[in-house]
């Protein structure tokens, strides 16, 4: 069962391809470009005298890049994209940056400038063409005139060490920027706009993908302000930042767009990869090798043992009573869970969540389970997360290892190395977040 | 939505009434007592000289014990059975005792002298019956000769302190009753036994119901003295239990019965009720009200509002997904939850987990919530639990009371009351842990 885990795994990754997830969410037809799946999608009339321009950013953003050169060949005009250190492809039209991740630096700063001016210059006989993944927030950066890449950092550290949450966080990043929360579809209009996503974000939420260029925002200065006096952080604001804040209260700073706003409102999104495609490919190869599939969540969430515990009790009951599912059943769910440090070991949360699930099944037949991260990585280790079954734990002991005192311990990567239960991907250059795949086998053996 | 809720929570409480529970898993026919649901029943041939004799104890033992008094009218010998203070009933040829829970008292004692000495007067044409239930191993307590109230409670104790498990702790338990681990199967022998238990933990297992009287044990006298060894607890024990133990690991005292031992395999034990028979009753109500029923798991376990979490994503996904299941739907989920304590406030698991789905569900349309301890309680409260829906938190923070707040503080009690969201139903005199229901409406609303 570990091999068809692997092969079930191998198939939800395919599927969020960023070169295949734009691939399968463009066609050209008659002089329309369809975006969308076959069935659902949304007709857009190509440009007979205007350009076709393409600007990016994200960690994928380079793969989904070339399959748009694909897709439009030599109608593609021009594009800039800016990706992340090593992640840059060669392309024929569109022009890589490459820059910092997770911070961003100079070159950020740079490629956002290109990108913006290249989407300002766009009048309403043209169409541009976003292509947005996960990172894209870092390296798509360019701060408000007048603030500073380092007083940006300055801020975005003051608010962290303030016990602000993300949400505002991001009200107040939103309204500092020139590309965030709507913006670059303020600069675009009235060129067509199609948004394309590779959703790394549990909700799939288009104005939290790379802080939503092309999304209407649901804050406003005032709630930005809000933050900073809720925080008493005012004085440890840079000036340049706390003058644009007030400026943007007192209504001399433009508002980023809201819903309603014909400049966001007529973008049409489409999210080509999330973490629910490739549950739903995992699902179809599910039942390609015999096991019926069951989708429970794309949103799981919260420590990763806790998640094992719960995703356990479902496999118990269904090979005990048959509910929710009678065996052979492949039950699937996705998301981004959390590993609560306690110990000094070395690991990630899939592989947490593997050992875990591991101790909750030990002893029993018939059921194996892989926890893994679609891009390949897991913590800051070489593996992409773990693969385990009812014996892994027995393995384990008989090796003199001890599973519970290397979970207490958040050691889950040396333990799964040791019964060789690590499952190793290498980069797999996309990422829709983490996928886990329990399989119960069609007669349970004794 | 609500309405429906508490109609289901109720079927499945009746379904587990220990005076249903008895009578539907009994019935005399032809000379015959067949045990069990019908169509898998177990068939015992009716003494035709010998007695039928019943014994138990357990907090539902006294609504069992009638339901026997129904089934076998005159046929039924006698009978001693003990029961928590308050839970006694009027019986006919069943004596019952009234002893203190969950300290075992004097009473304790003698209701256990009583019962011992009941079951080891039969013969083999004789038949027992055992009507076990939650609360019967501190109601039937009887330490091994030599050994006295006061020095089990405090064996207890100095393991509880010592950091063992709770399996070690019933490791020596057993050891060191003349009840527990098997000992009344023992006594019984060669008498016909029919168990009958009324479950309230999670995985129903025989040998922890109660401490089984009538069950194998998987634990020996070697095991029970290494326990001893472990956490160096030998000169904190009294002289008259570590001399026991000491005697047994040297083979001068009985051992408790084996697997394989044709006196506990002889035993016929039936499970009358259980908190998966509570949900199947919940899905059988769900589907007469019109909701597809999804049995998820019955041991549900964990921090309260993790748990709450898992089953607010399994929702989620049905509402935009149609997966696991296409509403309408009723997901139904049972076990034991725990809250890890950091504030000061009143509530109960149950109660904290509804208040905890009602954040994350906050805001949507058509799905509501019940969380219910099937004893009619819920911590130190007047509740058996809550039911929410999307409105709750919306409905709390517009009279001023502050969700996130209150769960913060363990506060589920009182938010849950200022927004009508308990649910009382007074004591069911029933117990098979706690039981979930989310019901997803058929159509959803805007």
């Amino acid at each position: 069962m570990i091999g068809d885990l692997k092969d079930i795994f191998s198939s939800a990754i395919e599927a969020v391809d960023p070169y295949n997830a734009v691939k399968n969410s463009l066609r050209l037809e008659g002089g329309f470009l369809l975006v969308g799946k076959k069935g659902g999608e949304v007709k857009i009339l190509l440009p007979e005298k205007g350009r076709i321009v393409a600007v990016g950013a994200g960690k994928g953003s380079a793969p989904m890049a070339q399959a748009l050169e694909e897709v439009f060949g030599e109608a593609l005009t021009s594009g800039v994209i800016c990706v992340k250190d090593g992640h840059a492809l060669p392309l024929k039209t569109i022009k890589v940056h490459e820059a910092s991740h997770p911070v961003p630096d100079a070159r950020s700063l740079a490629a956002g400038e290109e990108i913006l001016s290249a989407v300002s210059a766009l009048g309403e006989d043209d169409l541009l063409i976003s292509l947005l993944s996960g990172g894209g927030s870092a390296l798509l950066t360019l701060p408000a005139e007048g603030i500073s890449l380092k007083e940006l950092r300055e801020v975005t550290e003051t608010l962290l060490a303030s016990g602000a949450s993300i949400g505002e966080v991001n009200a107040i990043r939103k309204h500092l920027s020139r590309v965030k929360g709507g913006r670059l579809a303020l600069a675009a209009y009235p060129a067509k706009v199609v948004n394309l996503a590779l959703s790394d974000v549990i909700g799939d939420s288009l104005d939290v993908i790379a802080s939503g260029p092309f999304t209407a925002d649901a804050s406003t200065f005032e709630e930005a302000w809000g933050v900073v006096e809720r925080y008493s952080i005012e004085d440890k604001l840079p000036l340049s930042v706390s003058t644009l804040l007030k400026r943007g209260v007192a209504g001399e700073a433009e508002e980023t767009p809201k819903e309603g706003d014909p400049r966001v409102d007529g973008v049409t999104n489409c999210i080509v990869g999330s973490n629910r495609k490739s549950l739903e490919a995992a699902a179809k190869r599910s039942r390609e090798l015999g096991y019926k599939p069951v989708i429970l969540t794309s949103t799981l969430s919260g420590e990763a043992r806790s998640a094992a515990r719960f995703l356990a009790s479902i496999a118990k009951e269904s090979l005990a009573y048959g509910d929710p599912a009678t065996p052979p059943v492949s039950f699937i769910a996705g998301g981004e869970t959390t590993v609560t440090l306690k110990g000094s070991g070395k690991g990630g949360r899939n592989q947490e969540m593997a050992l875990a699930f591991s101790l909750f099944i030990e002893g029993i037949s018939g059921v194996a389970m892989l926890s893994c991260g679609t891009d390949g990585t897991d913590g800051p280790t070489d593996a992409a997360g773990g693969a385990v079954d009812g014996q892994t734990a027995a393995r384990a002991r008989l090796m003199g290892l001890d599973p519970e005192a290397s979970l207490e311990d958040n050691d889950s990567y040396n333990l799964l190395e040791g019964v060789g239960a690590l499952v190793k991907t290498g980069p797999t250059r996309t990422n829709v977040m983490d996928v886990q795949v329990i399989l119960l086998a069609p007669n349970r053996e004794k």
